[in-house]
């Protein structure tokens, strides 16, 4: 499973090379020659002697970035400048700012932007605090909150390090879904501190996108503020991932022509995303569900879910996973319950399963292997016998990707003014996502749409605002 | 002391008049003899019949708003239509936004402002966490922090109604100092609990702005996040006043040929703004002070300066006033006091001197009637034997308007990456403000300029870093 050169790791690199002879040949060469990539060759300066260049080369990680410049280094009669990595000139002084919608051009301007004339409106929202979302920024703005102790597949690095993450989910919440949103990165990971720091922050916000927080402690926090807001609160690492995945199996099990009632689904992964991904198809049908997580399947008779470990949210979780799947009483190891299961679904760790396991499975098989950036098999070999497959990776057909549900979700909670997010409404955009695929496109390599299709913001917004309404959950017009 | 007609209460009136006879004169006629005045006037629709016209009016209240309205119902053949408010047509869904600063056009953009390339930036941070100065929004992000407790003159309305001024205060941020603020209102007024949430949310900002909050509270709030925080954290309604109190002073001090030590300064109030203006004064050289309160001037001899009452936050703030001012050891009330005084600055109450007041004051005196809208003494009265004359409001000579201080502040502040905001840094902004007013400029009518001037915030933030910088409170470069 060799990675391919990626843009993700593109560096520009500043050379002077001799004017005359073979030096600029040689360099493509040596680039391509160290299994990079060159994407842009510029010459910046031109003289009799010399020529100044600027080479653009995607590698496959950091360490082969290294190893390609030091090819370069060693060719004949080259000058190594300086070499500008492209990622990070593009997080130089961050990737969003504030904008003024009005411009404050003079005294009456400012009278009405700031002093005096923000005073009545002021007292109008006092009046009528709903107003609230009528004028102010709070109708379209989303907090993205996050301690930095689960970030991307990093772990706990801290609420400084997170920041480039946030900025990047709030960047595509703009592009996807015009919503305003703004990250906040705390410094502390106490689950009763975060609780009532996001408590406190909410009045200016319509909705909280909460992101990469660990687990357990991710549960107990959103069950508090779903509980103590009147705005949806939204873990995008749980809920975005089940909806995607709700979505790709819909399709998938199209493309078999089986049914979610009857299918026997194996998951690895007893995490946020992979319990919230277990809640959300079990609410879709799925009758036959086993888990696995590192020490096995989870069935009532494990050890760890004894009484007194089931104190913890953990063991609590592990309990709920027992008591609501594995009506058969599987017990032994992950890849003992995968032999002859119709779907596999991991969002845990890398190679948990070879080409064997997957031969193993039912026919027609069905492996989600999301874990990033190995999966839990190597998706090439899974699909000499699974029918279906897909990765958490840009660089394999059918990505499941949050980007495809978090931007539209929000969306339609917001436009409906919604005070909660329910089950029935991911099931509604899990719905609307996996019908973006028309019976036309719909194949094995085709079964969940591009993050860039853009039909999918609308009709996911569409099928969540519709479902908001219907739950009564939204509040709408001048009693808003 | 009438209001002038003012855009803040500008509004477009529909009116459907008949196409002949007099009733668009009429309304001209109409508007102005109730004291409006007709800011625009467009026929948007037309007919042999009728004419549709929309008329801009700008009022001077609310009230007057109405009555005008009224006024133009009563004319013969006009029928009103909807009346639309500028100032809240301008609050429609917010006035301020988020905006990336890249495209995401495709897979490529994506791979490297979200992931994976973001991981590696994460991780750069993670391993030095200074570099989230360098590679995200920290760098040039304040936080705009209220409880909604004491705000602009409207009093505890909370953080919902308090969103609009800080939204109008993040659009002045980057008008005039390219500043992404954000606003946070806090659905709290507890002092620990918004320390602590303050304290958590710092790791995304440069800088913190408190706005809005109430004395004595907002005292200790500042003071412990000043302790608790590695960036600069700004009471805009203490500091931002003081500044711009200092600066007009020195230049009205400049016009009347006195020096700063030697002036008798009286206050009234001694709240937020009163107390900070107070500590700056002097360490700015004033060395005769007297401050007054509603119970009258503050001495050592004072029952609420006795050590029960002195127990208390504002106690304390009582006999911080007394112990470091009325050397003199002056009793009575603020009238009493201010006789004979060369300076009076107010930060209190409406009206609460005469013109008899101002009249006994010395030869040369200075009065800064700052309470809003309405001053401690009515400007045109106070100009009559006062040489200086300064207030909050607009539609005067002299406004102080922190507009021309908070901007350039915290430019300075952020640009030095300083990560505490001093007394020097304050003073030294002050004497950049003065200085923009030039020798040639300066009169009685003109101590302080104006917020559009384009000189100010440069000016200031080029003070600030300095000071910063010479205080070593700053660290730069690599280190950083």
């Amino acid at each position: 499973m060799a990675t391919a050169p990626s843009v993700s790791y593109s560096m520009t690199v500043r050379l002077e090379v001799p004017a005359s002879g073979t030096a600029v040949s040689q360099l493509t060469t040596a680039v391509e020659s160290s299994g990079g990539s060159v994407t842009g060759l510029d010459v910046t300066a031109s003289g009799h002697e010399k020529l100044r260049i600027d080479v653009t080369i995607a590698a496959s990680s950091t360490a082969h970035a290294d190893e390609i410049v030091e090819e370069l280094r060693g060719i004949e009669g080259v000058t190594l400048g300086k070499v500008s990595d492209r990622t990070f000139l593009m997080h130089l002084g961050g990737k969003i700012e504030m904008q003024s919608k009005h411009p404050i051009r003079n005294r009456d301007d400012l009278s009405m932007v700031y002093t005096p004339g923000v005073a009545r409106v002021c007292m109008a929202i006092a009046e009528n605090p709903e107003d609230a979302r009528r004028l102010t920024i709070k109708r379209n703005s989303v907090a993205v909150v996050t301690d930095g102790s689960a970030v991307l597949g990093l772990g706990n690095i801290g609420p400084k390090a997170a920041l480039p993450v946030m900025e990047g989910k709030a960047a595509l919440f703009k592009r996807f879904a015009g919503i305003d949103a703004w990250p906040l990165c705390l410094d502390t990971q106490d689950t009763d501190a975060i609780v009532e720091i996001v408590k406190a922050i909410a009045p200016g916000f319509a909705g909280i996108n909460l992101e990469d927080i660990s687990a357990p402690r991710c549960f107990e926090i959103e069950a508090r503020l779903r509980e103590a807001l009147d705005i949806p609160v939204f873990h995008d690492d749980q809920h975005g991932t089940a909806i995607v995945v709700l979505a790709a199996l819909t399709n998938a099990l199209r493309v078999v022509g089986k049914g979610i009632g009857d299918v026997r689904v194996v998951m690895s992964g007893a995490g946020a995303a992979g319990t919230a991904i277990l809640k959300l198809l079990l609410a879709a049908g799925v009758k036959h569900a086993v888990v696995a997580d590192i020490h096995g399947v989870v069935h009532a008779g494990r050890e760890d879910l004894a009484s007194s470990a089931a104190d913890t949210e953990q063991g609590s979780q592990l309990r709920w996973i027992a008591d609501n799947t594995n009506p058969e009483g599987v017990t032994g190891t992950l890849k003992q319950a995968v032999v002859g299961a119709d779907v596999f679904i991991g969002v845990s760790a890398p190679n948990v399963l070879g080409g064997d396991d997957v031969a193993a499975m039912a026919d027609d098989a069905i492996v989600f292997a999301l874990a990033n950036p190995d999966p839990e098999v190597d998706p090439a070999i899974a699909r000499e016998t699974a029918a279906v497959v897909a990765t958490g990776r840009s660089d394999f057909p059918n990505q499941i990707n949050n980007v495809l549900v978090f931007p539209g979700v929000f969306r339609g909670l917001l436009d409906a003014q919604s005070r909660t997010v329910n089950t029935e409404m991911m099931l509604a955009a899990a719905t609307a996502l996996a019908d973006v695929v028309t019976e036309d496109e719909l194949n094995p390599n085709y079964i969940i749409p591009s993050v860039f299709n853009d039909k999918v913001a609308g009709a996911v917004a569409g099928a969540v605002r519709g479902a908001a309404k219907a739950a009564g959950a939204a509040v709408t017009g001048t009693t808003a």
